[in-house]
């Protein structure tokens, strides 16, 4: 007989997010859409640095609304005492802390792994920085485009001969809160057979190494430094951006029997017969060629003649879209990847929906707002004092 | 008094990996890091595709090693009807079984989620395909330049005027990996509450939109259609690459009192008293003119000389490394992020360590071999034949 438990997989796991910016936060807004309580504490006043972040639409930062849905929101002062002990009786009842301040604040505030796991044994602690506790950088401060500069992702993105170029999104942050995530809910896991919490740490620069696909493994086994190739793969071939007589498209014509099919497809069966595209290894070496052959075919119809065409053969193609574009797609509102806030204060805007689709869970198609600072003050202290008084158990007693 | 169980968080899972070049490959890869037993099943023959993709030392692929590092191979032809018995007594003892087949595939085969679950109710299946079970799109072909292109990243990456840009790794497929591990520990976790395994269906597409950061916030909200910045950041300034003398560095000033900080180390006070640099929203709207001012001053040193003086002053910085450059950081070294595979084929190659440091794990400072096609077939047949002759109990009896 098939489970009725359609919860996320994560209900009933409380956190607390100390997080500012995006990392952390980022984090515990996966946590959240797997099913997490996420209660924020920010500092009185100003909050999450992020909510001076433009552009802000009905004074409501749009940047902070990314990734803060789902959230509840307390302001407290961690050096004042009243405010201490009420961040201690939220982590009486936490299963998760997560912060990202610079290596050593916790420390100062008295809230150093030691001491939280020995209060609190079964929380699991997730702290997330540039560099990480460990090592001569520990303690540095880092940014996004500093870990991306460092980790070699910036030395492999973009044309050889332009200025350097970041990812367009956040990659350094992102990729380090995703692995924070994949700690945090894999420490509960464990928890479940020892009763005990642990400390995670991660660092945004070990992030961006672990994501380097084979780029590592090929500079230390045969000291060939990788270096950038504009829209191009470093082992596939054809793997890359070309221009149409209007506007660019991607083809992916990774293994023989593709690149026969695109050739084809192309009315280039000539291209077969030539030794130095025969094999994929051979089209890598001979790809300036390739491009030019492809471009004189390409530039002569439209991008969407041609991936009809392609479409049709079964080529991996596509046009290179805006986000306006991507979020016009009925392939995106299918799946609910773009969902509207409840929020009465943003109408119209919209959020990523969670794209972790699970048949045992029943799908969200939309996401409760991001808190005002402090919003949930009240309720939460009330919470408090309510379990404090016996009249309910708390969830670890 | 604490735990004496080491062992990583999800040892003991077993996985069945029908994954194929990067996607699921990287996923199981990093259940892998996390404790599971991963057995590769591979097509008999060639294998893996990525098998054959190069550069090769040895005759191993480096790309292959990259991301199956601690797996056992066996080759079994799912049409065939003793390797299907295997496979099935694979599924027997296992805990998850992830592939990345185009949707459609694992139905030809008679392995569809509804027969998994009815024969297997324990398993987890995770399916990772370009734009997932659902949808118009749904079993059109994709590859990572395809969900770079259609989900809005390459709309972000690179300069308004240069041709199009790839990220420089596969993020399309790295994303997607990251969120299938994500969705296949959490669903491990809801199991140990509801007995019963889940489908999860990640979309390579749906990955790239969940990490477009506030663009979709911003464009549902406002209509502004994010745009190609370069090495600029859409929302904070500085933040960005500059031209030393010699090479290039990234700063990321990314407050007012960084700013600060910033032109007093540069001894450009005169900057702080222009009003159009006064603010964070005011050098967004004025960073043209003020990347001409701090060119100007960077220009006349080089990149070590400005490093050491802004890192003294607390200002986030970072020449812009090579792979070689970062694979050569004590940091690096400390964090275990570049670390040996145990391979006598593969003497002096490294890949990336695993970033999820725990407390409650020893952690490891090398990886194993990739395996060769079928290596492990022997000693996984005498395993399941002593499981069946009753003498070593199932894990779930």
């Amino acid at each position: 007989m098939p489970s009725l438990d359609c919860t996320p997989p994560i209900a009933g796991i409380t956190v607390i997010d100390l997080g500012r910016v995006l990392a952390a936060p980022f984090a515990t807004s996966v946590l959240a859409s797997l099913g997490a309580r996420v209660i924020k504490v920010e500092r009185p006043g100003a909050g999450d640095d992020a909510r001076a972040f433009g552009p802000h639409h009905n004074g409501k930062s749009l940047y902070f609304t990314s990734v803060n849905c789902d959230k509840e929101s307390i302001a407290l002062d961690l050096k004042v005492a009243e405010d201490r002990a009420i961040f201690e009786q939220l982590l009486d009842r936490a299963d998760v802390l997560v912060e990202n301040f610079s290596p050593g604040v916790m420390d100062a505030l008295g809230y150093d792994w030691d001491t939280i796991h020995a209060r609190w044994p079964r929380v699991i602690y997730g702290a997330l920085s540039g560099f990480g506790k460990t090592g001569p950088l520990s303690g540095a401060p880092a940014y996004d485009i500093v870990v991306q500069a460092l980790g070699g992702m910036m030395s492999l993105t973009g044309f050889p001969k332009s200025p350097p170029v970041r990812v367009g999104a956040s990659i350094g942050d992102l990729t380090a809160a995703l692995y924070m995530a994949l700690g945090i809910v894999s420490a509960i896991h464990k928890r479940t057979r020892t009763g005990e919490g642990c400390l995670i740490d991660i660092a945004m620069l070990d992030c961006q190494v672990a994501i380097l696909e084979a780029a590592v493994t090929t500079f230390t086994a045969t000291g060939e430094v990788p270096q950038r190739l504009g829209s191009r793969h470093p082992s596939i071939a054809p793997f890359q951006a070309f221009q149409c007589k209007d506007q660019w498209i991607v083809i992916g014509a990774g293994n023989d029997a593709l690149f026969r099919t695109l050739c084809m497809a192309l009315d280039r069966s000539d291209l077969l017969e030539r030794a130095e595209f025969s094999t994929n290894p051979l089209r890598l070496a001979s790809m300036d060629s390739l491009e030019r052959e492809l471009n004189t075919t390409l530039t002569a119809a439209t991008a969407q003649e041609w991936i009809s065409r392609l479409m049709t053969a079964g080529i991996p193609c596509a046009p290179i879209q805006s986000v306006a574009e991507m979020a016009a797609m009925p392939q995106v509102a299918a799946r609910g990847m773009i969902v509207p806030v409840d929020d009465p204060m943003l109408a119209a805007t919209c959020v990523p929906g969670n794209p972790i689709k699970m048949s045992s869970v029943t799908p969200r198609f939309s996401r409760g707002p991001a808190p005002a600072l402090d919003e949930h003050r009240h309720a939460i202290l009330a919470e408090l004092a309510v379990q404090k008084n016996g009249r309910i158990s708390p969830p670890h007693p």
